[in-house]
């Protein structure tokens, strides 16, 4: 099994003001590459330090160490990995080039900071940087890589896909995992732990999988290693077809998704369109579909109603079915999806009302109550859900399974 | 100076299935606190990396360790630490009661694995847990303390806060740091930066300042070392005034907070009403105002119209002003507002236009390009912004952006 670390250069990280997803990308990265990850740590910028975490990796086969490699003087992890390696930094015309080039694009003029980030180390395999100034660098010693990335997240993506990993696969004989994301709505982890349970004793051993909850969705990550390829993709994939059988309308996309790009997706090859009446989830069903680029073209907007007068008043509810049975009850979140589904002018809608907490909860209808319709060209149906009494949760699962039940909606018509 | 180290211990954090929020916040709160963090790591959960990462970081006066403590037979953290101190496990009644509790308050039954949580090394300090079964433990050993929390993050927080803050304060003799946050809306980084430059120069050397940025919002952190607490507090105040004198209509707190909890507040206090209008934000701003419990008793709702006609149809904008000006214009974003204060009947509307990317603009009016609109009891104001090409960021921005101005127009009212 080859090893690597993750060594994270900053003392933003260490003040606790900069979260370092870096390292947690990398991890997933390197895990899927074939590797076990053994250690991740984050450092402060001092020579000392560094050199303490180069001496304490040395047993890795491959390190990646990110950060330190902008143009201040306080990053110094170029010199010191230099040092270190017994390197010698001199002025390389192709990351001139290259730093001249993102300088150029940024209609900004080179200074005397950037042409120092043209000195490289002699020896060590430059990993092109064109996303940012600071060039990454990979050095070879007995047999162990280390690679060093600049710390800004989209320049460190950028190099490790584009210049490392094609790296990293020549270098290293990996036993190849592979991976296959299915994503479920309308789960809850336990509740789909308990419903795969027969599924997952019969699993062959190689077969490794994760539950990757989030408030609505749960990501199931199947893992396989082993270096015969199409052979395991073809047994991951007989077990992706059980899954099919076990909870199919619960999976909405076999490899990694949103749940709002799918529904998008279906209404965009079935040219129709989608308004939302959101009492409960104040928005937030709106702000996820707008938030894919091009949902124009099928979404046409939402009344978020907060109050009884608006209900009735834009959304054309009537004031006796609100008085007769509670804004929180599945007459009137039909009502609001007709009225939202007339007023946009739509083929689908979505109607939402609910308690989402931490107030206003009753004997009958407890805080978390949440009716969710859906009407579409041929029906109107409506559900009842709890999703408990923490608002920001409530909010997140009441949207998931709104989007959930007009997917199924959609697929049904 | 004294020195912590940080360890989290779990398989999930290196295989990067699991964000390790919890050093980044322990290494903020150590900061304050008045340690200087000298390494943040993740560990798998073997006795054989736990028990490196302990002689690694042997020169540390504080060590905290997350994660481990589950009732599950792979949390092995407790019985690693004994054997590490040399402390024998035995039955702890305190700790018994408490994990009795908590089994309680969920409706749930002890079980064997539960039974065993109340093991607890004879000789360690218990930190007690009211949030869940895995107890904390305090380990003194040659002068230095490592203190064991569970992983789950709330769990964490409140031993952290509420039992082991207190002992560290007795135990330690730190130099106090006192910390200040001033949140400010309306400014960039790099722009903020550059206003304040004077300010920042003159400030005395044990002074220190961060800029935690986040999209359209940014938190200024001072922070002052000694011991002498009410001078510093003094101190720091001095310097708040300045920047009050500086930049006065774009702070909108002098402590941690959210501008859509200060609307909030300002609505409440005020008994006014507020409602949206919302294009290219596209139902952020109603999300953000109802993601605030008690929010309906100001905020009445939103009409999310991401269409022309819906803009004519629900918000009255007439035909002709969008043909002549365009939904991106000044007279477009105020008519909108407009439409939306009548419709729902309250003292203060916002509204949206823009283009949000990634397609859709133009010469005249390029991605980018925001109107936003504040309507309130005496007057309608508007105010055209470029938040730049990035969809999500955009969103942010203008929705942040939207919130301030319509905070100093109540302001101004």
């Amino acid at each position: 099994m080859m090893i690597a670390e993750i060594i994270a250069i900053g003392d933003e990280i260490l003040i606790g003001q900069t979260l370092d997803t870096n390292s947690n990308w990398l991890a997933s990265e390197l895990t899927i590459l074939g590797f076990s990850v053994q250690k991740i740590s984050a450092i402060s910028d001092t020579k000392n330090d560094i050199i303490k975490a180069l001496e304490n990796s040395e047993s890795a086969n491959l390190r990646i160490i990110t950060g330190g490699l902008g143009p201040t003087s306080d990053d110094i992890t170029k010199l010191v990995l230099s040092e270190y390696f017994n390197f010698t930094l001199e002025h390389n015309p192709q990351v001139f080039e290259d730093v001249c080039a993102v300088i150029n694009s940024l209609n900004s003029t080179m200074n005397i900071l950037n042409k120092e980030q043209a000195l490289f180390p002699k020896g060590a395999k430059l990993l092109r940087n064109k996303q940012g100034t600071a060039p990454g660098m990979w050095f070879e010693n007995q047999g162990r890589i280390t690679i060093s990335l600049p710390g800004v997240p989209f320049e460190m993506k950028y190099i490790f896909k584009n210049e490392a990993i094609p790296e990293i696969k020549k270098f290293f004989e990996l036993a190849f995992n592979y991976y296959q994301s299915i994503m479920i709505a309308g789960y809850g982890e336990s509740g789909l732990a308990l419903k795969l349970k027969n599924w997952q004793k019969q699993l062959s051993e190689n077969i490794s999988i994760a539950y990757l909850p989030s408030p609505g969705i749960i990501k199931l990550r199947l893992g396989i290693k082993g270096s015969d390829l199409l052979k395991n993709k073809e047994k991951i994939r007989t077990e992706v077809n059980k899954l099919l059988d076990i909870i199919p309308e619960y999976i909405f996309s076999l490899e990694e998704s949103l749940l709002e790009i799918e529904v998008g997706m279906l209404l965009k090859n079935k040219k129709k369109t989608l308004s939302t009446a959101e009492s409960c989830t104040g928005g937030m069903i709106a702000h996820l579909l707008t938030s894919i680029p091009g949902s124009s073209e099928y979404y046409k907007g939402s009344t978020v109603a907060y109050s009884n007068e608006i209900k009735e008043k834009v959304l054309l509810v009537s004031k006796e079915d609100i008085e007769k049975h509670g804004a929180v009850s599945h007459e009137v979140v039909e009502k609001m999806a007709a009225g939202a589904k007339k007023i946009f002018n739509t083929d689908y809608s979505i109607a939402t009302s609910g308690i989402a907490g931490p107030d206003g909860g009753t004997e009958n209808k407890p805080i978390g109550t949440v009716w969710i319709a859906i009407s579409g060209p041929k029906r109107t149906i409506s559900k009842l859900f709890n999703f408990g009494n923490r608002r920001d949760i409530n909010i997140q699962r009441s949207s998931m399974a709104a989007l959930n039940l007009l997917r199924l909606e959609i697929l049904n018509d």
